[in-house]
């Protein structure tokens, strides 16, 4: 039972875990987040979790409260006081309270834990389609907690039965609301974007286990090349490797599902992460 | 003094005044504002906003949990409870708590009062510097709660001396972070950009007092524009109009602050509202 959240480093009753309404991110939407999955009591990749929300706070100009190593604590608190094995664990750091309702001041870390998301076998056996829109992330390489964009079109994709939404700029792909996006050539070279996104954990793993199997070019896919790959996928942390096989109406070489083996491998280094 | 906030239609001791972690703006920035000046114990134009807000509420698909003459009363009533005659009312609608952290839900309602803002004399008598950055709003024609560029930029604006940051887009003048941008031309025209901004509510009321006195052009004023004004100036709710000498390294004119007359009809039209 996951009864507790964080709140600045006390764990509190879930009902009751909640921030002033002068924090910034109610007021002006700052702040900056990440998510990792829990298995047998550990975080998944904790380090390159770590990591990145460093960046993030860095892109933001947001101090941490906390050092490296209290963080760690506060989230593996927090894991065995709710007492799941497996769970997914989000940490958010807000502006904080500010006064005039526009300056950052002592940032507020919450760490919510919620249970692991689950999807339905049918769509790693069948793959997804995804839904294309135009626009471009601001500030692609933090994680803010800016989506306005994902949010506002969430009628639209539920509409197209579309997994996700796929962003486009000039004619280049970069990535969904909340994955990386990568093509297979006919000649079995992966291409994902390397600039302009944000660079998923689960993207960095993938492509250092694909490279003994593909060559990998880290380009921006165009559009047109939507009509030529072999396959297509995203990676998200939460999904490891899903399969793509239509956006919009372009069907994905002849609709069968991604590079399954790569899941896999994909599967083992967790595995392998777990044991070491 | 200002003891209390308003939230879900509830005064709440401004310190305990919250809205639980999973809220959609405290976990994807996803929410809606609108914030309006208190004088005399009356809302300043307050029709405009309440129609502003339920603008915005309709682009973000977020229903307002109550009606609009509620919405009213719920503010006279925030400012009857906090006796305060001047003030600034923030309204903000929150895309409520949601369990997966993406779907919004019911729709969080809060109202916060705040002491009115003051800006030294000399802004007013002298000018002000704006600092240019090439960025244009994501939905600008909905008041998000999404500041991240403005927030990002602070650190800039302050070393720049800066007032604001005027947003520019391929060669366009569109809008500040927080203010309407205008330009007066050595023939008198006042040119402010009227698509792919918000549409203030002073600037509504301005162009309106404008037009007997100058010709007005809604269009985007150019970077070019800026070496040959005349003068320039910004408007906001809390400003009215500010003048404007100076952008980056451009002196705006001869470097003598804007239209001081239009202040002084704005003002009358204010004080006209409230004896009407």
């Amino acid at each position: 039972m996951i009864n507790f959240f964080s709140i600045n480093g006390e764990l509190v009753p879930k009902e009751q875990a909640a921030l002033g309404v002068t924090d910034l991110a109610i007021q002006r939407g700052y702040g900056l987040f990440d998510y990792f999955v829990v298995k047998k009591g550990q975080p998944i990749f904790f380090e390159d979790y770590l990591d990145r929300i460093e960046q993030s706070a860095k892109w933001l100009r947001l101090e941490l409260p906390v050092t490296r190593e209290e963080l760690r604590v506060q989230v593996m608190q927090l894991i065995r006081a709710n007492g799941e094995q497996e769970a997914g664990i989000k940490i958010i750091l807000t502006g904080g309270y500010s006064d005039d309702g526009y300056s950052p001041e002592k940032c507020n870390l919450v760490i919510l834990e919620m249970p692991p998301p689950s999807y339905p076998a049918s769509k790693f056996e069948q793959g997804v389609k995804l839904m294309l829109y135009e626009y471009h992330r601001t500030f692609p390489s933090a994680k803010t907690i800016n989506y306005l964009v994902g949010i506002y079109l969430l009628p639209q994709q539920r509409a197209a039965n579309a997994e996700d939404v796929l962003f486009h700029s000039e004619g280049h792909l970069y990535e969904t609301t909340r994955a990386n996006f990568f093509i297979v050539t006919k000649d079995n070279t992966i291409v994902t974007a390397s600039e302009g996104i944000l660079h998923g954990i689960t993207r960095k793993h993938l492509l250092r286990l694909a490279r003994h199997h593909y060559a990998v070019e880290e380009r921006r896919p165009t559009l047109e090349e939507l009509h030529t790959a072999k396959e297509a996928f995203i990676s998200s942390s939460t999904r490891l490797l899903m399969p793509v096989v239509q956006v919009d109406d372009v069907m994905i070489g002849d609709g069968k599902p991604g590079p399954r083996h790569l899941l896999e491998l994909m599967k083992e280094e967790v595995e392998r992460y777990l044991e070491s």
